[in-house]
């Protein structure tokens, strides 16, 4: 068959709108119709050539929302008309790693997906005149319609709508799954999380869920202030108008008169910058302080410490997709979203059309958009 | 009254045995004779003046064993007689950390301990001139008398031979405590530990108790391989001697057929050596790899990686004094020894008279030695 998509022709370019050949789903895949896509910065990580193992050409997108048209051979767990969420990061259940019960870092496919291709190794996509294009951290959600594994899509709620939940294939999970199963969040917590972006904010969601007490934001934009303390924020800092370092702020801040040590007990990086990273690290509660990095940092950068923030009982770890069982958890999240007990609405500031695909990220480097969503 | 000490008169010089001072236990305050005392890395970092933090003139010595002879004024929980382990971290039971219930990093008298000084800001120990000499760790085991505040002692089981529980007042239970309460090991682990001293061999017995499967010991040292299969290793690398990478090397061999990824599950740093700490990090398995640093670095030296480390799923953490909470877990330990549930005697190479002290620092530095013990 043949779909119309957004095609990354190579690194830097901006996204070309076009129509492409599909195959149909072959043994254990399933063709969906996407119906709505949101705008990641790690799509545009890969679009600007910043992505060391960036592929092209290829069909960007990882964030998206769709219905099942037709499924292959030996799909047992969806049928066409299912609304599905695409998942970058499978759950096959079969695997060392999903059966460990101790990640979410499903590598039934890991190799072929890195390689930009189907667990068969070949491309479903590809240009008229018969040229591979690359899928993208599996799931290629800027088309109109594209193929993926069955271990790769959650099934939803159908009466959930797409231009929203499609947020909740990458945004809103991880955000709210790093505090929820990665950080482990008690009520009463004191959290700090940097970077108040579309991952930032769902952090600030999730431990509005998770029941902290303190939920400190830093950005370098006022302007995120007002959309911090809208998800659960109760404190704001901005590095450049504070006095001396954003540790030694963070510190003073959560001292209590019975603490004179002072910390933040969780801490978020949501930014990427690996000096954040130490910053957020080293801002934590000496004895029992959780840092956990969330953003993609440029190729080869580096975190660092003195190893005393360790051996003084703070703990560095990480998440990808929220420590999310996707398969699992994902059905959870819309729910929820269903039930009103997470926000997404006012999220998704920007609506676009394919064609305008490359507005989007122009928007994202303007800090205008939260999350900027393409609607098929 | 007078004591008997070995004396660091300045940072890098041998240690001079004299008569000093003691005053007597003030509130809060112990009195306790010394009966045996291990020499560790952590003194000798001190004397020989790596330690920025180190102070001059000081009693060093903080693996000691002993006998209350006095206590001061409010002391409950001790009396003359009662068989003691000093504790250079020590249990208030009060503090916002011992009250966390999630360090064992009390903090009611860091600061002043920090500073070479008792709790109420002086020393108890003078030159025969009345230049004050500084405590060390808070212990200063290295005299035949000393004097501790009544949180900084662990009561112990008057039947265990001092010369061989005062080395459950650090490396034993740093070495224990790291895999039990700071990794918490489970059953069916595969663990590596870098660096085979007096640390290293007893995180070895610790992961042999905690039920291990694979316990790899990594050294430079050929001689270390008896020392660590003694106690429980089932592996040693040497990695001057293997091809390629030591990271790539466990992670080969922490592969099995059904998991085809690799790395070990725990990893400790004993070794002090920020490279090391990376590799230990590195080598555990993508998903869930836990490494703990041990080790004390030199002044000044980082630790690094890049971030995608920990978010594919490691984590980084450290350990100070094992996790133990000296009042309360050492007392245990000491029963454990008795029972045969660990194994010390072999440990301690070398015995001492504190005339000798500066000849069990040669060892150290020969590698001669796992532990050298003074006896008073």
């Amino acid at each position: 068959m043949r779909t119309r998509a957004a095609v990354a022709l190579a690194a830097g370019k901006p996204l070309e709108i076009m129509e492409v050949n599909l195959e149909g789903p072959k043994k254990g895949e399933v063709l969906i119709e996407i119906k709505a896509t949101g705008l990641c910065h790690t799509d545009e990580f890969t679009r600007s050539g910043a992505d060391p193992e960036g592929i092209f050409p290829c069909i960007l997108g990882h964030e998206g929302a769709g219905v099942v048209i037709e499924v292959g051979e030996g799909v047992t767990t969806l049928k066409p008309g299912d609304h599905v969420i695409p998942l970058y990061t499978p759950e096959c259940r079969e695997c060392p790693s999903c059966l460990s019960q101790k990640t979410n870092l499903c590598t039934s496919i890991r190799s072929t997906q890195g390689q930009g291709l189907m667990p068969d190794g070949t491309t479903r996509f590809s240009m008229l005149d018969g040229t591979p294009i690359y899928h993208y951290m599996g799931c290629s959600t800027f088309a109109n319609h594209t193929v993926m594994p069955e271990i790769a899509l959650a099934k939803v709620d159908p009466a959930a709508p797409f231009d929203k939940i499609c947020y909740i294939g990458c945004g809103v999970t991880t955000g709210i799954g790093a505090v929820l199963n990665t950080a482990k969040v008690e009520i009463g917590a004191k959290a700090v999380v940097f970077g108040l972006g579309g991952i930032g904010l769902n952090v600030i969601q999730g431990l509005k869920m998770a029941g902290a007490d303190m939920i400190i934001g830093v950005d370098l934009n006022d302007d995120k202030e007002e959309w911090g303390r809208k998800f659960g924020m109760t404190h704001f800092v901005n590095p450049t108008k504070i006095e001396g370092s954003v540790v030694q702020h963070i510190v003073e801040m959560t001292k209590t008169p019975f603490d004179q040590i002072g910390g933040a007990d969780y801490s978020f990086d949501c930014t990427g910058n690996v000096k954040v990273m130490r910053d957020a690290l080293e801002c934590t509660h000496r004895g029992w302080g959780v840092s956990v990095v969330i953003g993609v940092a440029p190729a080869g950068a580096e975190i660092q410490t003195r190893p005393f923030q360790l051996v003084t009982g703070r703990v560095w770890k990480g998440t990808a997709f929220g420590g999310a069982r996707g398969r699992t958890d994902v059905p959870k999240i819309v729910d929820w979203y269903m039930q009103g007990k997470i926000e997404i609405d006012s999220m998704i500031t920007h609506k676009l059309k394919l064609e305008d695909i490359n507005k989007g990220f122009d928007l994202m480097h303007e800090g205008k958009s939260i999350r900027a969503v393409v609607e098929f």
